[in-house]
């Protein structure tokens, strides 16, 4: 069945890995921990990018390019930075390859040595920030709303497709501001895109709040984020939105004149998603019979399957087929009509169920006469007959129903495995026999923090914006908190 | 005077230098030969790439994506490959960093030594038909028509903003077919792709044609070009084409099962464009006084200055300029309204007219009184009262004016600047004193073809589509010729 997809009740790490596979979304390469995307996984991320895209430029944002190689010195400068990404960096040391001895194979040409070594960018602070000196003079060249799509690098030992890999492609939007206060707006406006975007086109709902001191972002004053919750109860961080305060401008000396002439550091900020929520789209929605995508996001929303007997009958039901393709197509709904008479409607039916397919409709011989068809709905896999008349309106109402069917049921889950604990055995059981997000009082010492993260592998995920201010007693030190916080394992 | 840009007829390069840096468009970055892509600039190539996707898409292709990183040793598998594009290549040698010993700095640490180097893709190649071998089994699995939208690098000794950097941003389209005919079909039609968006988007007329064998991309066996005509009588390749036979599916042993189940290598093609294109595009159109766009591609097609004394007046005018703005959006018109009051409407003017905005409109109180408002073309400088009423119609015809005007004009003066020549007197003449594109016999041979670009520069930039078989002499050997062929000197 299903191709053989494991069970996620069984192996839910084994299913994720062969259903990225066997939907086609993406594999490994021969180079350690970069991943190949392919075409309709990248068609999904492609229609994630529009949208994002679309969202940034509303907000005032322009894109740029920034040149992939930074100067190593330049991750000297912000002394937090280099700390959190001077590390596992790729390391371009050399600009030239010449013939071996052997007269076929090439080797590095030791003459063509570089003077300082180029990272490749594992993000993008310093080297933007480093082009901001020259961009900013005065009041009037502020606000700069910049945003980079670009591949970025950052050598990671263990790799998973989507979740963790070293090469990924992302966005990073990178401001300055004239002020502290406009800074923090433009943080929190932004998480407010992305928690938007993951909730109306994902179908995922996210927790929005802040990331711990210890949990922030390497030159960060503040970190903002989503955390959205898996199917296996693990939490996913979605999206991270900072508060760079003036740390750039100090390391780079980006000022600029006010109005009346004196001199300030700008504020600034950064925010991004990534590749990474291919991985969390999948882990949100999808089944023991492979990938469910969210109408919003999805490369096709129809697949027509064609049931037949010789050429005559496929001609029948393609005239039928036809026309369906182009009321729909009418409405802006993207429609396959599968006639590859290569492979057989069984090969066409397992195939849309694992690429998630949010509808299929099979056309036969019984339909031509009775003016029917079977419309089958990936999310709850129900069928229904259809009268081939009106169909299309009613199709795009079925789209819409199953985009907020899908968000529905991810924030039933969501609900059913957010427990609020309110001591440690109590913690301690919950994560170990039903997972998912804890809320629990925290003292708010780094210390504990990473006494909790030793003892059960749970981080705190955020500090929510919605819980409130409250006494309590830490759930681990029993000391004085003021706030309940968010827990979970990650990935 | 035009913010003191250089003249073109005094300083070409200069002129073109300038210009990219005060169009806003691309600057030089710390980082040797690889440039920053300002968000102007970036809006271009963002238009550019919009287009030219939908027109992959719509002849059948996807987009995926491919490591940025190369195994060396993949650059040896295809003979012909590794001589064209081992050499300048950046070579990633490591994969950390660590603290320095004066705790402040960070070096290469020595343990971290890749087993293999690996390359920042000079072009992807090899990468992709390593995946192709898992890709592609049997007939069913082709055509296998795939697109990359990615950064490459090529060290470069000598770099020019848009038209030769170490690293930049392109397509490259990668495809197997079961029959060399059907290889051939396709890299045939991508260069017809790329010829039209060319003409009809950037109004840049282009002579299609084969590269000679010396000139061909390493590793084809045929490439087709587009050559385009610079301002300064130099010629620029604006996208090539190539049939690679069988050399990668033979490098790389990808074979599929015909209908009857016998293995055969696949054939192949691969096509790119890039940020070069930027490049072209500026030297076509613009002039003395800045940067000159096809309204297809320009990111603002039309600016809106108001010129008033006090907010009151400034109130009324905007009231006239809003409705004109949204009487274009309604038209699809990309419109800036551009109310600054930080900046005079000179400054304004200086401004629009360096970012080569097609149209700009400017209103004040006359105009109020009268209904009226000033319209400038940034084509031909010329300025026209136009009444308010029915504004909107008569600049969307404007533009599609102005789209035509900048490719006949470009046509016009491709003609002029194209000569044929019938003997080597002529031929220094010409290219000494007029520059341009030549038209001669050649002999056919790579010796005669290396020879006059030993002695004049000039490279045979295509053997065109539209010249004839005919008899004839070299133009410099006086040997047997069959084809009069395309020489310049070229960018």
């Amino acid at each position: 069945m299903a191709k053989g997809l494991p069970k996620r009740a069984e192996d839910f790490s084994a299913w994720y890995n062969e259903l990225v596979t066997k939907a086609d979304l993406a594999e490994h390469s021969d180079v350690r921990g970069c991943m190949i995307i392919k075409p309709y996984g990248y068609a999904i991320w492609d229609n994630m990018k529009s949208e994002l895209d679309r969202q940034f430029k509303a907000t005032g944002h322009q894109n740029a390019y920034f040149p992939l190689l930074i100067p190593k010195s330049y991750l000297s400068k912000e002394a937090a930075h280099v700390d959190g990404f001077a590390k596992e960096c790729a390391v371009v040391t050399h600009y030239r390859l010449k013939n071996g001895e052997d007269g076929k194979s090439v080797v590095v040409d030791p003459e063509a040595k570089l003077e300082e070594e180029l990272i490749i960018r594992p993000t993008s602070e310093t080297i933007i920030w480093n082009s901001f000196k020259n961009w900013i003079q005065s009041y009037r060249d502020l606000p700069l709303l910049i945003n980079q799509w670009a591949n970025v690098m950052r050598w990671e030992m263990r790799t998973r497709l989507f979740l963790r890999t070293s090469e990924f492609l992302w966005q990073e939007g990178h401001t300055a501001h004239a002020t502290k206060a406009e800074a923090i707006t433009e943080a929190e406006k932004m998480l407010e895109v992305y928690a938007d975007f993951a909730e109306q086109h994902m179908a995922m709902p996210v927790v929005k709040g802040w990331k711990t001191e210890t949990e922030r972002f390497a030159g960060a004053n503040e970190t903002y984020c989503i955390e959205a919750l898996m199917q296996d109860g693990k939490a996913l961080q979605a999206g991270t939105s900072h508060f760079l305060g003036q740390n750039f401008a100090k390391a780079f000396d980006v000022k600029f004149a006010d109005a009346n002439g004196k001199q300030e550091h700008v504020w600034a900020t950064s925010w991004g998603v990534s590749t990474r929520l291919m991985g969390a789209l999948i882990l949100t929605h999808s089944d023991d019979f492979g990938l469910v995508l969210p109408p919003k996001l999805a490369p096709i929303h129809v697949a027509i399957v064609p049931i037949y007997k010789g050429d005559e009958q496929l001609a029948q039901i393609s005239e039928v087929a036809n026309k369906i393709k182009s009321e729909l197509q009418a409405l802006g709904i993207i429609v396959k009509f599968d006639d590859d008479t290569k492979r057989k409607p069984g090969w066409k039916f397992a195939e849309y169920e694992m690429k998630g397919v949010p509808v299929r409709i099979a056309i036969g011989p019984k339909d031509l006469e009775k003016g029917t068809v079977e419309v089958a709905r990936r999310d709850t896999l129900e069928k229904n007959g259809y009268e081939q008349e009106d169909l299309a309106p009613k199709l795009k109402a079925l789209l819409e129903e199953i985009q907020e069917n899908l968000l529905n049921k991810a924030k039933s889950f969501n609900d059913e495995n957010t427990t609020t604990v309110e001591n440690w055995n109590e913690f301690k059981s919950v994560l170990e026999n039903k997972g998912g997000f804890i809320l629990a009082h925290w003292d708010g010492t780094a210390e504990t923090e990473e006494k909790i993260k030793q003892e059960t592998k749970a981080t705190i995920r955020c500090i929510p914006y919605d819980t409130i201010e409250e006494e309590g007693k830490c759930v681990y030190s029993s000391n004085k908190s003021t706030r309940k916080v968010l827990f979970a394992k990650a990935y």
